[in-house]
């Protein structure tokens, strides 16, 4: 079985090679442009490694691992125009470097294209894995636009929380990796729980990232520690500490997420006070993990040997530990 | 053979049927808000049509023929926040009723259900239809993104103009007639000619279209009369004017086209003037019969009785007759 980096690798090079048309350049330019920004490839190495697992030639599934990622790209290239991104990897985002007409069109066509690279599969496979496909951009718009509906509101559930960041985040994990499934030969069963376990650990990566940016090691995170905090975003922590609140720290709280208008450590330091003596870090904690176990059970569930399933748990495994 | 008044009605009670989630609400209401807007509602009524031709089954190209629908408005949702329009059909656009973001949004995900119902084919037809769909889809994004090229540009020719309104307008009527052709169980021959006949009567429309903005009878042209003039906007007739004007014409041609600071009577009047002097009706004309010849080609030569194909020339030549 190949390693996450050997996938990794591979997802890279393919990337350089896919080949877009030259005219018009303001619509194929811009794809080139975001492609080349790197990021981790997570997504399509995991479709190609669930493809391994069940003995498939990782070959074949190279095309729709790319439609993962083309996909992917094109989400990002929307969420930035609607979050008015200024970057993305530390380079400019398209809309800024070209402008947000552009941004539109090019990711319209790059989900197109995303269609185009997934339909590269038997005939035998094209329904199941189109639906899976469709079903995971269903879920990613929806998780989208229940996020930006979030900023408008202060009454936002815990259930609905998680919720949206299952259908934002952790629903292309799961697609990717039962697509990947089906194209290596396993039963629809097993694809199924392959499923199940990349939608859990996406949440519960998530909820890490949640936690990371309150109490991450600022050496170790890549990002600004209280950076949530900051922006007043919606997260489990902030959620969570709003339904436990009592009547002063519920007030303390709703003051510090009423505005931008505050000092940046002054602000961090009275949210995660707060958030320390209701003990928020813990029942993140416990959320988290309930969701990373119940994605082990749904891989243990699987028949396949316990090799390859060590391996993904133990890259699981790897990835969360940079909690603390 | 149903006529196409019947198809139309048979989209408008299905249009007015379609299904879609709750939640989040601010996804898919403005979906079912520019679905009611209306419109002709020709694209899927050809593509009943054509498969009506063939001998087969209506009922089953409906969900096709309302992927095209949901497709085109798609198509419109997110031409309008890039063109700035206030307007679509006498109603506030989605990005003016909502937001830019929910427009970009519902869009996306109207993309996805065009693919979903698009899927609703037999197996053996999935794959060629799926491919038809993807390249109108690109089609019409090159087209728009050309078109928005222009707006830069004083150095269009016209066949890269022609190109234009084939890729942004004709290849969705090519591309619906084909697609039903297949459900009715034609041959990929007569399928390639239907495409054909409505790529090139496609164009033809759009010529028609740009010579009706200059010459149109007020009282029959739905819009304002030199509309196109006054928004400098890039037609057959300002191309081909630029290409033949002498020296004194081509720079007033130029000036008038330079800005919005004239008055709308007198600009209208001296461009339509220039364009009378150098001929421009007839060769735009010209051109349209030439497209329109082309399609009647293609349609003759398709292996079909007489009579649905008269029909489909009498839809046809209607729709030319609005001319003069």
């Amino acid at each position: 079985m190949r390693t996450i980096n050997q996938l990794q690798e591979i997802i890279n090079r393919e990337v350089d090679r896919l080949d877009f048309p030259i005219y018009p350049a303001d619509l194929y330019e811009p794809i080139k442009y975001i492609l080349a920004l790197g990021g981790k490839r997570i997504r399509p190495a995991l479709l190609l490694m669930s493809c391994d697992m069940f003995g498939g030639d990782v070959q074949k599934a190279v095309p729709p691992a790319l439609a993962i990622e083309v996909f992917h790209n094109f989400t990002l290239m929307h969420d930035d125009i609607m979050d008015n991104a200024p970057l993305r990897r530390g380079k400019v985002t398209v809309h800024e470097k070209w402008n947000k007409n552009v941004a539109i069109l090019s990711g319209d066509v790059m989900l197109v294209k995303g269609y185009e690279l997934m339909m590269n599969v038997d005939d035998h496979l094209l329904r199941p894995i189109m639906n899976i496909f469709n079903d995971t951009a269903v879920g990613v718009c929806e998780g989208q636009q229940i996020d930006m509906g979030f900023e408008t509101r202060s009454d936002v559930r815990i259930d609905e929380y998680i919720n949206m960041i299952r259908l934002k985040t952790a629903v292309v994990l799961g697609g990717a990796l039962k697509i990947g499934a089906l194209i290596g030969g396993s039963t629809s069963e097993d694809a199924l729980l392959l499923q199940t376990f990349g939608e859990q650990l996406g949440v519960a990566f998530q909820l890490q990232d949640d936690i990371l940016d309150v109490y991450g090691d600022p050496e170790k995170f890549g990002k600004q520690v209280g950076g949530d905090i900051l922006s007043n975003k919606k997260t489990f922590l902030q959620i969570k500490a709003l339904e436990l609140a009592d009547e002063q720290q519920a007030f303390d709280l709703t003051r510090w997420f009423s505005g931008m208008q505050f000092d940046p450590k002054k602000k961090i330091a009275a949210v995660t006070g707060i958030y320390d003596q209701l003990n928020i870090r813990h029942y993140a904690w416990e959320t988290m993990h309930t969701y990373a176990a119940n994605a082990f059970e749904a891989l243990d569930a699987i028949s396949l040997p316990p090799a390859p399933k060590q391996y993904l748990r133990d890259f699981a495994d790897g990835l969360m530990v940079r909690e603390n």
